[in-house]
């Protein structure tokens, strides 16, 4: 009978998934009358909850994992610290497993989890992740919660951040300063925040009847001597920018560097905004504009869930998606 | 017979315990006769190399643990992925604990390590940390390496950077800029690290014959508002440091932002220089001097001791601590 699932019993009843799921969990938003009827209806099909949540009670291990590409950036290792704030409340150990952006990495340790040597799975893919059949065999096994780099194809809780917006935003700030010709780093486009980062920027390109610029689109790598001969090639093309929004924190150095190798002045030749969350931007030369992402925010939302989930018999992650939305820092790289 | 030690092996010998153990690991260094009297002595007295070492081949964990401060501190992002070069190449997953600077923490997860969960811990100890008997405890199990935040009690391989010289380069540098009221930035005195850049600087001021100049020392702590405040109050002081020696990279920050709002300039007023791996310390305004340590280095010859542990039947960890030279890149905030 584990074929029973929420939608079953949403069909057979005709109320919505949603409705289902908050009458098992006793909500206060579904009539007495509902929540009768969902409960007859699940008791005489022998329905079960979702597989890990039966028996999470008599787990033991007292550990969650949190898979992520790295934590030599300034959004991970802060999200980690939201993470551990709650994990730390809860009495449970986290530990951290990173993927180092390596798709087959991430496969090795999904398959290692598998062993069941954790409770639960935050995790956040790697930038060449493209297929998800690694995280579809884990999740049938313990929860998982996604943040920040969030996969469409699996159903449970994603904790994102407005990257849509942020990229329109970035780029709006921009064209409000006065730049013609804005180019957007970026990474894998297989990434949902990447594309999203994407979409805004080209948006907001089209709603000021910019569409038809010349494509201003680099792809970066996530090694340093890659990504700094880039900016040296984007810098010295004739035909070179005169704004740049980066998607990824960790071009900073390596367009600062290119700049000060050019003598190209920020932001008189050339305005700069990053998505970044580093605690240097203020006192870097020139200060840096930011799009600063709730980075702990998100980290500790999703362990919140993750832990209802651990610990309430009736609580279903795919509920819960939150956005938490980033903010522009306006400093002098985009001028005064 | 567990009491039979390499010790009370060269002791019978009369030789060092160094040669005994290189004669225990089939060393070129050892001349074939003594290599036979210390495995005849070994076998007579039925020697048991230190209790992890027999059984490790049957492990199947393929885990290590590595037990951090924390990861926003590109000094341990970076080693960490030194730590991890090394345990892709064999096969290994490496998961990471956060102890947050807590002894409590450090020790709750040294007790669930116990538990046979990985096959070595790699470590680097909390600033609060000043018992060691947890460590103690877990070291008999498995093999143990630190390094950067050492235990100098527990007997094994420790890597370190040369904190002292460090410290008095540091301090020298300032001093050769013409800094007369040097001040010294630093945390827990119970870390080796901390107290050998502290003598480090002591030691330069009293060669320059600085030696009774008033106390200098600040005490940061973990928290970003109390160390700016801190900040302010050294800069608003009226006997105003001239120069600043921060052995904590995350102080960079703080000094530069109380440097901005109180119109202190950088270098022509004060001049700073950091322990520091930090990516943007290039492009800060202005740039920083930095102490760098081979953090990356670090990472890689403890993961590659802790690996030779793991697969080696007679390998001495306390044999193999090593000392790897931090640099002084000087960049503008110690002047021209």
């Amino acid at each position: 009978m584990a074929n029973v699932t929420i939608k079953i019993l949403a069909e057979q009843l005709n109320l919505s998934t949603a409705a289902v799921s908050k009458a098992l969990r006793d909500s206060h938003e579904i009539s007495p009358l509902t929540k009768q009827r969902v409960l007859d209806l699940a008791a005489s099909l022998n329905y079960v909850p979702h597989p890990y949540a039966g028996s999470l009670r008599e787990r033991k291990s007292k550990t969650i994992a949190v898979v992520l590409p790295e934590v030599a950036d300034s959004f991970f290792s802060l999200a980690l610290n939201g993470i551990e704030e709650v994990a730390i409340e809860k009495g449970y150990h986290a530990l951290i497993y990173l993927t180092h952006e390596s798709f087959e990495r991430e496969q090795a340790i999904l398959k290692d989890l598998e062993s069941g040597r954790v409770d639960g799975v935050i995790m956040s893919v790697s930038m060449k992740t493209n297929t998800f059949e690694h995280i579809k065999r884990l999740q049938q096994r313990i929860p998982m919660v996604f943040f920040d780099r969030v996969c469409e194809e699996i159903d449970t809780a994603k904790i994102t951040t407005n990257d849509y917006e942020c990229g329109y935003t970035a780029t709006q700030h921009l064209i409000d300063r006065g730049c013609k010709k804005i180019a957007l780093l970026s990474v894998s486009d297989s990434l949902s925040i990447s594309s999203q980062r994407m979409k805004g920027y080209q948006q907001a390109l089209l709603d000021n009847g910019r569409a038809d610029d010349a494509p201003r689109i680099v792809a970066c790598s996530d090694d340093e001597a890659t990504n700094y001969a880039l900016m040296m090639e984007l810098l010295r093309s004739e035909d070179r920018p005169d704004g740049i929004v980066a998607t990824v924190s960790k071009m900073t150095t390596e367009i600062y560097l290119a700049c000060m190798e050019l003598k190209i002045n920020i932001p008189e030749d050339i305005k700069v905004v990053c998505f970044s969350n580093d605690a240097s931007a203020p006192i870097l030369n020139p200060a840096l504009t930011t799009i600063t992402q709730p980075a702990f925010e998100m980290g500790k939302l999703a362990a919140t869930l993750m832990f209802k989930a651990l610990q309430k018999k009736y609580f279903l992650l795919s509920d819960q998606s939150a956005v938490i939305p980033s903010e522009l820092r306006i400093r002098s790289s985009t001028g005064h």
